[in-house]
């Protein structure tokens, strides 16, 4: 399906919007896979999702995610929660491509959505110049009770 | 470090066998990155998971983690756990190989740690032939509050 277009049902949707955390999958410099916990929002049709101020290792520009993405830009975000009870498990995985928006006009809508969704984001750990990266999904499943 | 040396700290390895879910990371048919929730067992330096009977859209040998092993062994496997003071945020992120396991005692072995972790499968809910796959971190980060 075409991004824009309704790539999932609402009850997904809803999981989406009020899930607080994802995991992103990238590549590595090696080509293999790399996995991180991430906040974002989904807007029905695009996910966002920041470098924002929780503790880094390194420079913003030296973060793995984003010379993973900028070097491969395909990506897999996956949606989950654990239940003890294995009747209610499920998953969305969207897998589609990752770019750093350069558009401010993209870039400050975005940030209007995480600092909406995410209270942290509203008490200023989320920088006004803080880099964005937009994933287009291009194909979504999604698995148990959703 | 070579597998089976200490990877970790005692604190790190705490979380991971205290974790019920763990989402891992393989290569599609197009190399691209997948994901999937699943459970496991760490028993000090290997990780196992097996094919459970949690329900599935294709029978076992056609599932995707399984054909993506097959085809590219290297994996990645995040423990993380989602907190609303993002100061307890924390993650361990393992990178190495996964491989099925063919061998009878070390598939029996990997059986009755994963029986003892979870009461579903204590319950009926893991197959006595059913496959496990044994994941050998090369590299183990961590970030956050462990």
């Amino acid at each position: 399906m075409a991004p824009g277009s309704s790539l999932i049902s609402d009850r997904a949707r809803a999981k989406l919007e009020a899930a607080q955390v994802a995991r992103l999958g990238t590549l590595d410099a090696t080509q293999g896979p790399h996995l991180v916990p991430i906040c974002f929002v989904f807007d029905g049709s695009l996910f966002y999702t920041a470098i924002d101020r929780k503790p880094k290792r390194v420079q913003v520009d030296h973060l793995a995610r984003l010379k993973h993405i900028h070097s491969s830009p395909q990506v897999a975000l996956l949606v989950d929660e654990y239940n003890d009870d294995w009747n209610q498990l499920w998953y969305v995985l969207a897998r589609g491509k990752a770019e750093l928006i350069s558009d401010s006009v993209e870039r400050g809508h975005a940030l209007e959505l995480l600092r909406k969704k995410y209270h942290q984001y509203r008490s200023g750990m989320l920088a006004d110049d803080a880099p964005v990266v937009r994933i287009t999904p291009q194909r979504i499943n999604t698995w148990g009770d959703i």
